[in-house]
């Protein structure tokens, strides 16, 4: 048996309405993918690309921060509860076959360097602020076992995912 | 949405081969009583409940101590890696809304005090030597937020199982 | 330029006062043997046996649970945050060339778990309940890597630890 | 009782001989403010700073990421094993009354991540290339509970650490 290919995405806690609808598409084309959606469980981006996932048929796992399987966004299939406060970002980053970042602040930017760090492949989506933003093409620094591909939006991010995920799952 | 009742089995990385069968159908019954099963990720106990849980139809999601998604084993449907080595003792056992105990060494036991200490219902499954069969009713100490409740086979963990979900899930 | 040894202290949270007084003896041998003490920085025999290493002149690591520099006891010359929650279980156990067990319950037991596992050698002091107590000679598991030595008292741990760190260092 | 401050020296595991002389000049600061040094152990700015502040009579904490205290830096007075890999990036940062940034990748991106959002207050180096020198006074995000104050060699570190220590340790 196999395992479906997995792919984690990432941003802000907070999310303004035009964000949270680009994370939901998002979520949508993960399962219509016929990959697991992982996040860190919370809100804003993290429940919006849940819900997309969710409603279009896919499986959703959420790893929280706190030890309790009730803090995860009701769109979680599967609750993750680690206990490990902010560590847990390093176990949401190696979650991923790809890893998704829009928009983000300080957390998301601590799974961004973990991602690199341990080789996961990165989509940056375009547009939103946040460190997603900030990032360019040239990485996170002269390791060169990670990739980081920039997207205007979520098509751009299927296109990616669809390349990403066959390369990877092959290997 | 809701999520499906999560029930972790853990227990020794290797299992002779009644030890195996034993586990296997407790991963069945997990994945007809329409849980998630949640396990360790790796060989012995791990991989046979996976097996039993993958072959009756359910999910399986296997925590591993590396970086490395290829080290789960080959029932999970999802791999998380850590890469916090044994503190991922901690992960596996807050996974569970019931951990279920089989044998069992010095990580298994570290696992059985992290699920004690956080409140979650264990059962421990006796007669296949290890930890679980030491532990008695009277628990590992002196607190009171969490129950072992000891059954002798796989169909006493099945209605054990089914007990203690319901109410943890109307909970 | 070398480090000093070191000697970790794992018991109850909270000890009554002839416990107390056992580790605070114990505390004081570890510094009067030239190694630094390390606790997981709260209260009961953490605190009571840095109490002695501190009055005897002697450095203390106390590496804690949550996120805050101010949770460590009194007596601690460094803390260490985790922000790991009982995962910091883990690290504790791990910081030690030796690690001394005094009574104990869940979390103590799962640091005898995680020393045993990483090959720490073990000295349990007999006398003062909890697991401590109930483990014999014969180790937790089948592995090999670790040892388990009985003592009655703060003078025999004195003597078995002289005898370890001997040995720890030199290898 | 009271501990001494604690100053975290973050930066890469390998350094130029400018960036040592720097790393080592600053850990000899720490040292002469009465401070305890803490790195993550391993070569580089790490133990480039923990050389200085040995030699200039301090004590040096090195929080490594494997099992292993053999894997600290010779210049350690203590080592603390985490096991957890890069997840221990969160432990050494929480350490700091203060986190001083030197160049660095994406471990140290990680930790200055995670010091500002638990509230540590940063020193920046300026002129070693690397992330220290692209973070602003403007800091990672929108959260104003950490600072970030940006120095031009080990003179200016040594003046920025004197007022925030006095600040930290009045608190």
């Amino acid at each position: 048996m196999t395992r479906a290919p997995q792919v984690v995405v990432i941003g802000d806690g907070r999310a303004s309405r035009p964000t949270a609808r680009l994370a939901e598409q998002i979520g949508a084309h993960v399962a219509q993918l016929g990959a697991t959606l992982i996040t860190g469980g919370r809100g804003g981006v993290m429940a919006a690309a849940s819900r997309g996932a969710r409603r279009a048929g896919g499986s959703v796992i959420g790893i929280v921060p706190s030890t309790a399987l009730a803090e995860g966004n009701r769109w979680c299939s599967v609750v993750i509860p680690t206990g490990l406060g902010h560590a847990r970002n390093v176990v949401t980053a190696l979650a991923g076959d790809v890893v998704v970042a829009i928009g983000g602040g300080a957390g998301t930017l601590s799974e961004i360097a973990f991602a690199w760090i341990h080789g996961r492949p990165i989509i940056v989506v375009k547009g939103r602020g946040g460190w997603a933003d900030a990032l360019t093409r040239r990485g996170v620094d002269a390791r060169r076992s990670s990739t980081i591909t920039a997207v205007a939006d979520a098509a751009g991010c299927a296109a990616a995912l669809w390349t990403l995920l066959r390369r990877v799952t092959k290997a």
